[in-house]
């Protein structure tokens, strides 16, 4: 048998694969070698997950990588249809992520329950001005998408004493289907969105699902940036249709300095790193090669993406 | 039975006390009044707690209030050796500030692990500036007071994953002894204090136990802030020795424009506040008025502080 070829698209920061050595031969590339070496790869580890250049680089007919590993929760950058059709098995980061997300979730939840926000702009005005704040427990918070992450969000909100509903594509034991989300959106003091980007969801929070909200609640987008209408989402904030949101990510990574979103009034903007935990990336990488172990053993993979739904299916 | 005569110190904002209508005199005074009134009351309602002039204001000698209710949970500022020698009942607002508190120590911590000051420090600059955060899972939290409200933090806390030491004035099932203090405080990321102020402990948080603290510990006050020595605080943080602060209280509040404390880096400050969420001071009405009725029917009442210990004991 011929040496296996991994082929690792991206290397800042460099990944460290010394669990492969001697077993396969390892070819860094970027965005201008990917075309060239994509054919030459039995597996394609996908490390930068920010870029499309996969998607426009695979392979329309031919030689083509038996097995893509993205380093990532969200496949949305990857799937093209030459790949959905093809026979080569996805698999993705399920496991990293979720318990760092839904921390920083419910972080963001408790200050701007507590107006931290507002604390620390009259600490630096040096002014002392108690407020009554809001209770957590008994608030209501509606989570969509019913994957692993949305489930870490919705169990850590629930030990926190909120009310959780989890909202998935369908409906099923613990899950609200979608056609439920206008009613339940109506009533939540939190909205969170932890959904993969699918193209049945892409904008699905537009003005008339911000429109349905209270105009107490608030929004947190940790899914992915085009699941999110940015500018209907500008909008009822500016008009204080809902009174907050937060977004981790956006249609455009990363926010452009002259961005209008930096300075929405009520919006608090971070880079895309609600996961990213200290070894984070050393987490990623293990994880990588233990399902390489289980490829190099003839295995049945780990985190196999069903590439019609965009996502790993989950019980 | 003559009328019974309660005495309420404190108006802002007014009590309702409607459940008292036809059942007793009710008297509001101020400081001023205070001295004059508190002979003549059998019940003394503390509404306004921020206060010493229930101490200052104790009848040496002679008629005095049969019961002191507080609506607060430390009894620091009204403990006056007389009133502590006397055989007047003392309670307090036991059940209304741990859940309250707990919430937003568990904000606080997630907000100091997840660097949200840090990212609205960037966004303020309009900066994509991606940082690695840290896992609140598995991190360990020392808490200071083993009474209800630093039980909720641990709790809380624990839900999240954190590792929990909760440390009392004696060791007890689930309850480290203060000797343990020192060494525990070598070991934690979190520190926080939810003790009473008793005068064995007044200053126990100064440049030793700083010193003691890791690099990379986080220091909460949600007591009494005559706990901290502050100009230990601000040195250890303007040294770096240790990573972060929050008080929610002071030695003297409010906090003095020119007060240094809002400035110091890494500290946040807010106005003691960290109980006090939407109804609050409802939920205190209904507690005393809860109490009355017991009185009045010469029940036991609830949330008997032990003054000389100086907070209501608990197994």
């Amino acid at each position: 048998m011929s040496e296996t070829t991994v082929v690792v698209f991206g290397d800042q920061p460099p990944i460290r694969l010394d669990r492969l050595a001697g077993r396969a031969r390892v070819v860094v590339c970027d965005e201008s070698s990917l075309p060239e070496q994509l054919p030459t790869a039995d597996v394609l580890l996908v490390w930068d997950f920010t870029s499309d250049a996969v998607r426009d680089a695979w392979p329309g007919e031919g030689p083509r990588p038996r097995w893509v590993h993205t380093a990532s929760a969200g496949v949305d950058r990857l799937l093209s249809p030459e790949l959905t059709a093809s026979d080569t098995v996805l698999t993705n980061a399920r496991g990293v992520f979720e318990q760092p997300i839904a921390e920083y979730v419910a972080g963001l939840v408790i200050a701007m329950a507590k107006d931290f926000h507002g604390s620390w702009e009259l600490q630096r005005q040096r002014r002392w001005q108690h407020r009554e704040t809001m209770r957590l427990a008994g608030s209501r918070a509606v989570v969509v998408g019913a994957g692993p992450i949305g489930r870490a969000i919705g169990s850590t909100l629930a030990a926190l004493g909120v009310v959780v509903d989890l909202v998935g594509r369908t409906a099923r034991e613990g899950v609200h289907g979608g056609d439920e989300l206008p009613e339940l959106l109506s009533r939540a003091d939190w909205v969170v969105c932890a959904a993969p980007l699918t193209e049945s969801n892409r904008g699905m929070f537009d003005r008339t699902a911000f429109a349905r909200m209270k105009s107490t609640a608030r929004f947190i987008n940790v899914g992915r940036g085009p699941l999110v209408v940015e500018k209907d989402l500008s909008a009822a904030l500016t008009a204080r249709q809902i009174a907050g949101a937060a977004l981790d990510v956006f249609e455009h990574e990363p926010l452009a300095a002259d961005d209008p979103l930096w300075d929405v009034p009520g919006l608090f903007v971070s880079p895309h790193m609600s996961g990213d935990t200290v070894g984070w990336r050393d987490h990623l990488a293990e994880q990588f090669q233990d399902n390489y172990d289980r490829w190099a053993a003839g295995e049945p993979l780990l985190n196999v993406v069903d590439k019609r739904l965009g996502y790993v299916p989950v019980d």
